[in-house]
């Protein structure tokens, strides 16, 4: 399933009408102003086509009729009519055919790309007016307000005003539920009731300072008493007179000016880019022209709409190029760098931070508190169940969060170790490949690679454990040891299913050796730190199961249960400390787990660590707790680390601090985005990929209890714990691809490392944005060396997943070279395989 | 001016109706709700008030006067009535008085303020309806949307649906503008029109799924046709029958219970804080009760509404504390930690921001671009009118920023210079008393202090240098160099105009001695650094003018230009180096300004730099950059910091990045304030200040004129090029003070120095809070050791300033123990020197 494309096309001017409410002219405006094009002296001949997506009441008073009547040449199209005069969702009762949004939004799309396929742009233009039903938030068939069904194709709104008394207040607040919704609304229309209640006058200085124009049109003629002809003849003059008036020209100028400077801007904003933009993570010299820049123009669910480029037209089919689309949707695939979970323009989302701008804006937090604020803190604590956590402190992104994670960490252990870190060199225990964020502190906590090795004040501070990693190969999961590390880590493990990794009394001291391997290799490593080379640590740093920046690595969770359980049972200082009897107390040094990019269901959970069961002493949090938004991030930690800032001397405390520190905005719309996901996670759509998962994994009732369970509660209780929304046959079919090394899937997380290192995952990744052929979507996918990774949010709905997946096949086969007749041979193995797998 | 009070009592209901349009039965509801209560069964009796604001039309049809007759016992108000049937803004035309916003809420506070202090919490409550004219943006008197005219009091609101065709829209549209305005909506109410329409079936539904409960009202009883007899007798059996119903229990129940939870909430925040935040800057410790933290409700303009408590109750006039009024406003004197420039609760931010969010949501921005972005890169590039900075770096704070800032320039200075900064310690050079930061890169770049010295990770890379600063004491500026260095930086100067200190020309080379005293203080110190010590310097960093975080201290603005000029012409590398032809390329070392705190015209200049006439190469900005609404920062770049990064590798690339790197809400909104801030520095507010005080200063014509600016252009063409929104006589007042050692003004800035270092400040801050006693306003402030410091932001009036000015005398004179006596005494003196002074 791909996206609809956002209307914009070269030589056709696409609109749509909404009116402040219903009875305001709607009809009787876009009569007018299609009236005016047709007629219109200049160089070009304007064709109007007016669309009425859904219209209710009876055949012979629709609206089509009547602007067909009036406009001379003008073609109409009605999409559906039924007859009774009321709100569409009620006028459905009883139909054969009731349009769902995302039909109806394609219909409408659909007639205007033939509408603009048939003009040439040297002789013609077009203007196409789709005109909505009744006020902008009034139900569509399906019952969601108009301008939720019409928001994929993000047409220019021109807005009808209300004349009637309290229309000053209908019309501004119709305008603000479009602009939530991100809607550009290029002009305001008033019909003049020559000075009854003077709305116009009002709206043209209300709308003039929210650089909006509005425009004055004039009155509706009288009609009352008149005859069917009386009220045609006079209506005809009405628009004979009025289409072709200063006024009009005014306003239909504009409307070609406003349709003229959108493609100049999105022509331009690239090469606009180039000339102001310092973009992150990214090397300019190897930018070779503009159009490698991609231009989003809006985004709306899972899709990017972005700007065609000579490339991106590559292969597109002859009639989706016509009329010069400008637009196309692109699946956005790294969830906009992880952070995406509820879609892009999520008005409930939109809502939400505008309610704390307007109740709040941001407000001083040192000294001060704000509900948003505690509830989130509470809701976060009691999310995590780790009866550990007990304090939150707020920042800005996952860097901010992990710095102040460090410090709390380091001070505790200092404390309680009387070591002086301003002095000696207090380092902390991670694994290679992690990444905690790019602010100098966050770097040290991680060993030196391509990221901070030129960055010229990094010192990384630590030591970095190799580790076994978690991966699919061939149909089958397996838990690999590093290269030449059997040895000390042991050979390869095979496992039929992923939770059975995840069963750590299975795999642990009774029944096997790993436990024992994995505790030996940790205790030796740090007898020879500790003991032998003397350095002093002060925390255990890491990423919980997946090392999203170091390669989507996903670490044997046994191996990350060991590290936890030796470091805190571990002496780390020489001199004997008593240890603390409060279970909840941290032992060895605290352990932070840094869930920025795992954390908030991105891997099915709420955290990560309860797949762990691992209960970190500091935990942080930032991407999705906003949903998708905006920058928020936390830092939990426990009391006693909370303690060990407690002094009368303000020189103890954590003297950290962000000016917008727990922003209203970001706290609101985390609050609302966590409940809003709670909603989703238990609801049908996600229950439905972890029974799909566990009915594909061939698992039996029963297979996975919660035995593992420290606390005896976790959420999930149908199907697997863990589980991929990407489902089981793609990923299966990628780990047997012969370009394949191997695959990672958990939660909404799909990892595809490639054999051959050279650029064959760039080239994956620019075949998936870029090359149409055999493929229904366009993905926007971000790579990691060899390792190419997909990511949905937790409304992707299994039709696009499945759309993104087929292409993700098509693509791998098509870059791998592979032809039609070896993928038709191969299926057929496969499927064997398969069948045999799912068993 | 003091700000009005949130309403909130504890014995006292008070609501507001909305409706969704004019004409949907806002009175029948209210009359019903308010017969309902009056009549209600229950322990407590409950009295009655409605309130009409502002009431058109002719008398005897006024609302006021038919819930009278139907609600027996009730009191009824209308404060403002008008004889035309039209919108308050045309029907006030002709009238003898038209009332302000201000007055109007004030009015209303004022008389349900009367109605809580006469109840009694035992036996009583109290409901008070203020109903509104017209839909929920109709215009009031002034011409404001009336949402914004009753905002400040924030009541809660019930909404009553528009029942007609196309209500549905309009329904949700006026909850949604409610909803932007930061109001809480109670309950939607619907007119049950058996079936016809079935909007009260939808919104109930709707309104459920967004947690807003929607309750159905009996449809109200035909008329059409009745005598005025009939009319009322009708529907004084309507409201009979209605009243007591099972429906109206639930609701004015639930209207009972949020009343309640609201209470509940407000009492308890502050002990659910206590338990689960973790505060910025914060010695726990030193809390000593739950009372300490300050509990915001919400925020609007210039002021907070706080909770009050014990503390704050006290000197509170008796007929203030009647009623048990539970929130109180409090100007935000910090401007929330300097963030604030465009008042809390800004609609036109908030609009902002839910654009944004609905048109993109975040989007991805690596390899990728939007508008918002762009536009937001060209504005900031221009307006800082700096022709050395051409590239814009977005991250997420001022740390953020610094540590790109300090990366870029110790990449440049290294690559040039040939050194190895992951192996060599390159430092940075600055003034003492810095800030920058709490990351640790950031954190590193300032000297050892009190807000560092206890971090494990920090060590200070660099050397920082001591200077000379600006103050004012007894009425006169002066230019002080630190202790025991007079030899070194000079002896006091004295001025009579700020603008003095600022003129270059005539504090240079021709007319005095201090400009070379600095040269070779800088370059002695230089020498011995580098060439005595062998040390490596790879950027010079500081804030422009005021360091805020060290104290509020004014740098002396010819030492900081000789700085930059000094470092720019010395060799800081034993190889030569020939130094580049570009006249915009950096020599010596790069110069980065941290303009986070100065720049964006919080003092009175888009950026502090060009009072400097000082051309940074890299210049970083956060705090105001949104106008005060959520996180987003800049590192803006020189051509050459840029070029120093490209290579064909990637590795050489700036390899930093935030998730919410460019986050489109937060370019639209600074996009948005930035736009804002232009007009209104232009506007007539900002010149009358200016004006105000060019002519207290005494200023001739002409006096300022532009022979320092390098560029030929400043904004600034009307009075002085430094002035204080504060005034010339508070900030002398201050400077005389017995208690005070100096002060320092300019922009919105004003810093207080006390001379007892030992809480003096504290005491200052506590009583401007707390102590109601002879002032009008309570003032929220900040201190920073003996500095007490007020800000505010560019929409604040001058009636408030004054408020708060008063307020700052009074309380400077009362923790000093200045009695009424000595301070006329005093005044009298005083009231001299300023006019000699100011002649």
């Amino acid at each position: 399933m791909s996206g609809v494309p956002s209307g914009l096309w070269q030589n056709l001017i696409a609109l749509q009408v909404y009116g402040a409410n219903t009875n305001v002219g709607k009809t009787v405006f876009s009569t007018l102003l299609g009236a005016h094009f047709v007629r219109r002296a200049g160089k070009r001949k304007w064709s109007l086509h007016y669309i009425k997506p859904v219209s209710t009441g009876p055949i012979e008073d629709a609206d089509d009729s009547y602007v067909k009547r009036h406009v001379e040449g003008a073609s109409v199209t009605t999409l559906f009519q039924f007859k009774e005069p009321v709100s569409p969702h009620i006028a459905v009762r009883g139909a054969n055919f009731v349009p769902t949004d995302d039909y109806l939004v394609r219909r409408v799309h659909a007639k205007i790309k033939k509408d603009a396929g048939k003009l040439s742009w040297e002789r013609h233009m077009g203007l196409t007016i789709v005109e909505t039903a009744g006020g902008v938030l009034s139900p569509g068939p399906s019952g969601a307000p108009q301008a939720d069904i019409f928001r994929p194709m993000r047409l220019p709104v021109i807005l009808v005003g209300d004349h009637r008394l309290g229309g000053i207040a209908s019309t501004i607040s119709a305008a603000e539920s479009l602009t939530l919704r991100g809607y550009d609304i290029s002009a305001v229309i008033c019909f003049d009731d020559k000075g009854k209640y003077e709305n116009s006058d009002y709206l043209l200085k209300y709308f003039g300072n929210m650089d909006i124009p509005a425009f004055t049109i004039p009155w509706i003629p009288q009609l009352e008493g008149y005859t069917q002809e009386q009220e045609r003849a006079t209506m005809r003059e009405y628009y004979e007179r009025q289409s072709l008036t200063d006024g009009m020209y005014k306003l239909a100028d504009f409307i070609v000016q406003r349709h003229t400077e959108r493609l100049t801007t999105m022509n331009k904003l690239a090469s606009r880019t180039r000339k102001t933009i310092w973009h992150p993570f990214t090397q300019h010299k190897t930018i070779a022209n503009t159009d490698d820049i991609l231009v989003w123009d809006s985004a709306y669910g899972d899709y990017f709409q972005a700007r065609h480029t000579p490339t991106s037209l590559k292969g597109i089919k002859e009639e989706d190029a016509a009329g010069k689309l400008l637009l196309y949707p692109a699946f956005d695939g790294s969830a906009s760098w992880w952070t995406q979970g509820l879609g892009h323009g999520n008005p409930r989302l939109s809502l939400a931070a505008a309610y704390a701008a307007g109740r709040y804006g941001h407000v001083m937090f040192a000294g001060a508190t704000h509900e948003p604020a505690v509830i989130l803190a509470e809701t976060l604590l009691k999310g995590t169940d780790n009866p550990r956590l007990a304090k939150c402190f707020y920042t800005d992104d996952g860097s901010t969060a992990a710095e102040v994670g460090i410090k709390m960490a380091l001070r505790a252990t200092c404390k309680r170790y009387d070591w002086d870190g301003s002095k000696e060199n207090i380092e902390i225990l991670g694994l290679k490949g992690s990444y905690h964020g790019d602010t100098i502190g966050a770097m040290d906590a991680s060993e030196p690679n391509v990221y901070n090795e030129k960055v010229d004040w990094y010192r990384g501070r630590g030591y970095w454990f190799d580790f076994p990693t978690v991966k699919m190969k061939s149909g089958e999961w397996m838990v690999e040891p590093p290269k030449g590390m059997a040895k000390e880590l042991g050979a390869p493990e095979f496992f039929t299913h992923l939770d059975d990794v995840f069963d750590f009394d299975a795999r642990g001291p009774g029944q096997g050796r790993r436990w024992w391997l994995y505790e030996q290799y940790i205790k030796e490593r740090l007898d020879i730190l500790v003991k032998r080379q003397g350095r002093r640590f002060g925390a255990l740093v890491m990423e919980p199961i997946l090392l999203g920046a170091g390669g989507m690595l996903f670490v044997d969770p046994l191996f990350q249960r060991k590290l936890v359980e030796v470091v805190r049972a571990y002496q780390f200082s020489a001199q004997e400390v008593i240890p603390p009897s409060d279970p909840l107390h941290w032992t060895g040094v605290p352990v932070l787990f840094d869930e920025v990019f795992t954390g908030l269901n991105r891997l099915g959970h709420f955290t990560p660590s309860s797949l762990l069961a691992v209960h970190p002493d500091i935990s942080i949090h930032a991407k999705l707790l906003t949903g998708g938004l905006l920058p928020l991030s936390v830092t939990l930690a426990s009391k006693a680390i909370f303690n060990a800032f407690l002094s009368p001397s303000k020189s103890d405390a954590l003297l950290h601090g962000h000016s917008y520190t727990a922003h209203p905005i970001g706290c609101h719309v985390a609050n609302t985005s966590l409940k809003e996901m709670e909603v989703l996670k238990n609801g049908f759509a996600w229950k439905s990929f972890r029974r799909k998962w566990r009915r594909e994994s061939g698992h039996r009732g029963g297979h996975v209890v919660k035995r593992w369970s420290m606390r005896g509660r976790l959420n999930v209780d149908d199907g697997a714990k863990t589980w991929s929304m990407w489902g089981k046959p793609l990923v299966v079919w990628l780990s047997y691809h012969t370009a394949v090394d191997h695959v990672v899937a958990i939660g909404s997380v799909l990892a595809v490392a490639l054999k051959d290192e050279e650029g064959s995952a760039a080239g994956l990744r620019d075949a998936l944005l870029n090359d149409r052929s055999y493929t229904e979507v366009s993905v926007h996918s971000r790579v990691l060396g060899n390792v190419l990774y997909l990511m949905a949010s937790l409304t992707t709905l299994p039709k696009d997943l499945d759309a993104v997946g087929d292409a993700l096949k098509q693509k791998l086969d098509s870059v791998s070279g592979i032809t039609r007749g070896q993928r038709n041979n191969r299926k057929h193995v496969q499927d064997i395989t398969w069948m045999k797998y799912a068993e």
